[in-house]
């Protein structure tokens, strides 16, 4: 049994969030239970800093320097939180496995400046003030070894998610759409992730655009609309759908020119159409990728969908239907999971890893030339006398 | 037996400093061969973007970030450069410590921003492209702990200069003074460290303004010249002086004005007798402080001079008048140990502490609240399938 806590704060910059897992190696793995999730909210100050800090015109050294330092002492504190609540002391944790806030990600060199990676946060603050061993700085090795630096997630999800007898999809559907593929019984080798285009942004953009709201609640205006054809048609004719894997895109394709477009070219449509559509396009996104990509490769069991597409039925409803009986599709809730804590899970279950020393990236979903040991390790102090030092 | 390389690089920018040691673990504690140093030199376009980083406003996030990972590749190949032309495969190091470039240093709070220090050099690259562990990022810890993140050097002038039957003082003459007291036999909490005054940086910029030099060499100016007694008292009449132990001083209470303010009041001395003078106050800074702080507690045997200042012979000639037969004036070399190479072995020696989780900072002369293991570990890859890893 051990105790892990798991730190993960994203660009939302809405907080970090904060999971305590225990995990028990056993024969076919890590055994995890999550014990308890919260998100620990930024103060405001704290949200200007971090903002500046991610802008190239208005970061500088001396913000970076003192913003690692402050977002330590947050990050420490809501570690104690959590585990206060919990009834455990934070030095009984076996280790912290801290993201830290991602303030630069540049997975290819860009004139002069090298494919690089920056996240803080700093781990020296959380393991001193915790009294707890730390992993922080994920991404860096694995883009040492030729990677992308992302997703990290596709491991966790190997630990989680794999089944002995089925095999699963697992469809991540936050601004933009991405697979993991776990086969069953998979090894890490066979483990493979993409993204699969757009997921939420294009619905959520038209949503504000149309009806001032920020996302579709529970699909409930794509149930009421019409998926046109047309429309339809002419979303599908895209390249990225089609290219090979493993392929990643981000927002700058699904933006807002994209979105622009759809509203001059389908301005005669009812707008709650025009949300039918694209939640439609979504769902045929994902499903003509797997037709392309996965059934070839082996039949599909299920179809686990996380991120903030998995509240939209209608989005579901949808990918069901272009399925056709050829696999189930459940949420991460279905089947015993918290899609909200799922990436601080990962973090918790990828420091483990790396304070086992062992390797915890997916080659098949970075693009690393190798499996890769993650992070670095910090020691909180000890008592110093005990401990057999050179000068005790 | 252990291969280790410590690596360092200054605010100086003329490139990183590499030693490669031998260490053995001995019942006396480690037993330290420097086995070969080089400073490789940074590519004048490398510099320019570190000076750039240093600056508050020429810096961002960007340009951290790549950088980061830039030094990261630079550290690597130097590391790779000494080991080859050894007949070392790097990957046999049993571990690398790299200092890294400092980006800001501030050890204190100033206004919004917290006391922070930033060390860039990706340690996740080192440790891919050597094949080797690597300690990094040494200073922070320190600061978690309330201290000042430096000076890190007491705890490896303890392991490298402790004698069982001398007491030492080991005098570092850079721009600024600096001493580190070691009794003999001491234990870690008998160890103490302050600054002693200005170390160079007055003769530095008194022989660029009167001698168009940058220092002066083997203190052949100073040894023409004559000491004038009235400026000797004006410069002893000096509240850092006799401030109280432990105390630290920067480069802005010796530097420019302090100079003018020489340059002005004793203009109708002769430019040898100024730099005479100035040379005989640093002698004198560094003794008057002996005499308050460290003789009224223990005889002292040696005083080991470092730094630009041990090869100024009017200087050590000075120290030693003033000393009066109370002990011995020696340098780094007459003891065996480079004075060049003293910081890069000094790092990786602390990193092999800190992978065997001891701690070594030294509270009394960093301020910190206890002794902390500093610096966090980075694990090359392994061979995956080799280790267990969960997936194999």
């Amino acid at each position: 049994m051990a105790y892990v806590v798991g730190l993960m704060s994203g660009t939302s910059l809405d907080g970090v969030d904060v999971a305590l897992l225990d995990l028990q190696e056993t024969e076919n793995g890590l055994d995890t239970t999550l014990l308890d999730f919260k998100t620990v909210p930024f103060q405001a100050s704290l949200v200007a800093e971090i903002r500046k800090s991610l802008s190239i015109e208005h970061s500088d050294s001396q913000l970076i320097c003192s913003l690692n330092f402050k977002l330590g002492v947050l990050f420490a504190e809501s570690v104690k939180m959590i585990c206060s609540k919990n009834g455990i002391a934070a030095s009984q944790l076996e280790v912290i496995g801290s993201h830290g806030q991602t303030i630069f990600h540049q997975p290819e060199q860009v004139g002069d400046f090298a494919a690089s990676t920056l996240q803080i946060g700093e781990p020296a603050v959380i393991a001193y003030e915790t009294g707890a061993t730390v992993v922080s700085n994920f991404r860096t090795m694995d883009m040492a070894a030729g990677g992308q630096g992302a997703p990290l997630v596709p491991y966790t999800e190997l630990l989680l998610y794999r089944d002995a007898h089925k095999n699963r999809l697992l469809q991540n559907i936050g601004g933009i759409g991405n697979v993991t593929v776990l086969p069953q019984a998979a090894t890490l080798d066979q483990v493979f992730a993409f993204d699969t285009g757009p997921g939420n942004m294009i619905i959520d953009d038209l949503m504000q655009r149309l009806f001032q709201r920020g996302y579709d609640s529970g699909g409930e205006i794509a149930a009421q609309g019409s998926v046109n054809e047309a429309m339809l048609a002419d979303c599908m004719n895209d390249d990225f759908i089609t290219a090979a894997i493993p392929k990643s895109t981000g927002r700058e394709l699904y933006g807002k020119e994209y979105t622009d477009h759809l509203l001059t070219t389908y301005n005669h449509l009812a707008p709650k159409d025009l949300i039918a559509t694209a939640t439609m396009f979504t769902a045929k996104t994902i499903v003509s990728n797997y037709e392309q990509f996965v059934f070839p490769k082996m039949r599909i069991d299920e179809v686990v969908v996380s991120g903030g597409g998995s509240y939209n039925e209608t989005l579901l409803r949808f990918m069901a239907e272009l399925l056709d009986g050829k696999c189930v599709v459940l949420t991460q809730e279905d089947i015993g999971y918290s899609s909200d804590a799922k990436e601080a899970v990962a973090f918790g279950l990828l420091a483990y890893e790396t304070l086992h020393r062992r390797p915890s990236n997916v080659p098949n979903a970075t693009g690393a030339r190798e499996h890769v040991i993650l992070g670095n390790i910090t020691y909180p102090p000890l008592g110093y006398k005990k401990e057999g030092a050179n000068f005790a």
